[in-house]
């Protein structure tokens, strides 16, 4: 059993925004155990969604649509849904009594002939209530195959999918188990490990699929079991699993499903009931702001200063000028008291500090681009790292944010 | 003249990955003049590519194929481009020797039998030198239209398409020249535009078109123009644009062609030689991490305080908490005292400050989710603005950054 997603709309054709939306409605259908077959972006154009459609409908079961369901002109999705299905746009009453509410509400513009029209659907549609958008979902049959059309702006997508969508897909269709277990490994590239790896992987049970997916300084693992029975698919990926660690060694960190290192370090130290601090220079509030996107950050994390001038370094994290002059501002001597002195105004138990040159030039110091100093501050220590992140402005601060994740869970685990 | 994508991988079909490869390149593509019909991402699977690359090849010119090219068994690509082509993989010896500076140069482990792997490639295949990898690109031919593959590593796909790929297309194909201007409202809704710029858009040429596309708080609209000559294009776009401000009036903050509010921030600062600081509380550094991921910032911007406690308010940024006790602190005196303390601090010209709850718990006000404080402190005053932003507290963040964009680009402008 397979599913489709299109996505309609000239703006992801021309790159002007990324289709994000797919990612989110491919992994809500793979927790529930259906794959997704093909992604297709098309033009908001009548013969190719048409075309569009009965491609998706020939190839799997469900066929979810996003985008072009706004109220203005550029929209021709629900016009070509009613030549698709052979049907007619009728006034649906429900709808239109939201957008009236959601006009009363939020709205300081009186409501329009074309607000109107998006409670416009085709007669035979099962209407979604849409909770955060005056354009509702549908979701429509042709042939045993399901059609449903969404929203495409991203926050309505993503509640019609988990309030409206999913589990009326539970309801409607027995679905096999699907379990993914991602693993991820540091400093081995991706065609060492598989040769460490080699005669493990041969010897895989046909129902387990293996990806190596490389980035940034690590490649991760993953592992998918699909079949009837969750337990024996459960079962037979965690005994491969712990196969591994003798394989590739202490080169794993920790086992992830859908987890993420900073997730990991939030849970870390809202268990330990520790406190954290970070003084950012070239990672330029990249780690606060990866931190703070967490709710619940506040119950550990108190801050951090973005010293993104040396200025700053002086003024207000208080490191001595005299050092700065000695060793650079890019160096190991002035991560650790920027890591110390961060950690000692803000009242922390860790610190995390970066400095370092991400291009495209210099700067104040004359370290080479792509050189980082990366300082731990602990409760009864501090050291720093230095490491050399390439030469790519955005991929260096990646590296780095990456990297003193990667370094603080291994000191809070130490806890 | 149409060009495709295809990107190939599992992980883009269960959601792990978002595909921003397609993205890029469709913009590159774009900027030439060509157009993509469609993007389709498909499995790792050799009869699903054959069919997409069958598919993409009957309607376009050009197919772009990414993902796939790794070194180890998940990657079946290479050869399915051989069935496709009725070809062989042969050794390639720039490729080859390619693969052995990279690993002479930057790696620690020996190259292996599946590294040398990586330089077999089609016999008829044109190699693609990729300066950032192990992987070639290759270029094919079938029946008049060229298919180009790829890596899927997005840094190293990037590469291949500015340095091989477009420099290629700009030689084999002629083009005609496509335009986009976008033009950003604020505070008006989709519809209420569409309804005040109603006759305007339905005398536009033929050859223009337009897109609304709403995003948080505010609506981007596009217009895009095709043809043979540039400067009727340019022209015609050019005139309808200077009738807008008329039907929108002061909801245009200003005009982009690929330029962000962040961007447009960076270029004033920089021009008028003034000065940033930042204090963030609700925000959590994610309008540092915007301001610094464009290089350049340093020249303007001296950094931030994220002050997600209020004991960093207060030992930081030297809130008095009497002023905290007696408004709370998402207020718009707090917000003010943050803004002026950080200019002071760091001896700038201007400060933004952010306070506000994001959810999805109360923190330490009572202030309801949603409200969000920016104080803006310039050379000579202080003012802060309520906001309310909805329950989500991602949008909150997002929101609020974008407000405090525009209204420090507002306050820069007076300079």
């Amino acid at each position: 059993m397979y599913a489709e997603i299109i996505t309609i709309g000239d703006e992801i054709l021309i790159g002007q925004i990324v289709d994000t939306n797919s990612a989110f409605i491919a992994k809500e259908l793979n927790k529930i155990g259906i794959s997704v077959y093909q992604i297709t972006s098309v033009q908001d154009d009548r013969v190719h969604i048409l075309k569009a459609l009965e491609e998706a409908g020939s190839r799997a079961q469900i066929v979810i649509i996003t985008g072009g369901l706004g109220p203005t002109k550029d929209d021709i999705t629900k016009h070509t849904l009613c030549e698709f299905f052979d049907d007619e746009l009728i006034n649906n009453e429900l709808a239109l009594r939201h957008i009236k509410e959601l006009f009363a509400n939020y709205f300081s513009t009186p409501i329009s002939e074309i607000n109107r029209q998006q409670a416009m659907v085709p007669s035979k549609a099962i209407v979604l209530h849409n909770a955060n958008g005056t354009a509702p979902g549908m979701w429509m049959h042709k042939d045993e195959v399901s059609f449903v059309s969404l929203p495409g702006v991203p926050f309505e997508m993503k509640g019609l999918i988990v309030n409206e969508v999913i589990p009326k897909i539970i309801e409607k269709y027995d679905r096999p188990h699907i379990i993914h277990r991602t693993l991820v490994t540091y400093g081995l590239g991706e065609s060492a490990i598989a040769e460490k790896i080699e005669n493990w992987e041969n010897n895989l049970a046909a129902f387990i699929k293996l990806a190596y997916l490389p980035n940034l300084g690590k490649v991760r693992l993953r592992l998918t079991a699909k079949g009837p029975d969750r337990k024996v698919l459960t079962d037979a990926v965690e005994e491969e699993l712990t196969k591994l660690p003798s394989l590739i060694g202490d080169f794993i960190y920790g086992l992830e499903d859908e987890e993420t290192l900073e997730e990991l370090v939030a849970k870390l130290f809202t268990a330990k009931k520790m406190t954290l601090a970070t003084a950012e220079s070239c990672t330029g509030g990249k780690i606060a702001q990866k931190i703070t996107a967490l709710s619940g950050a506040s119950a550990y994390y108190k801050g951090s200063v973005v010293s993104y001038s040396t200025e700053t370094k002086i003024n207000v994290l208080n490191v001595p000028r005299a050092l700065i002059d000695e060793h650079s501002v890019v160096s190991a001597e002035v991560a650790k008291a920027m890591a110390k002195n961060v950690k000692s105004l803000l009242k922390t138990d860790f610190a995390i500090a970066t400095t370092g040159n991400a291009g495209p030039t210099k700067g104040d110091s004359n370290a080479e681009i792509g050189t980082v100093y990366i300082a731990i501050a602990t409760p009864n220590s501090v050291f720093a790292d230095k490491f050399m992140m390439g030469n790519h402005r955005t991929r260096i601060v990646q590296k780095a944010v990456n990297k003193a994740f990667e370094l603080i869970q291994k000191e809070i685990l130490k806890i």
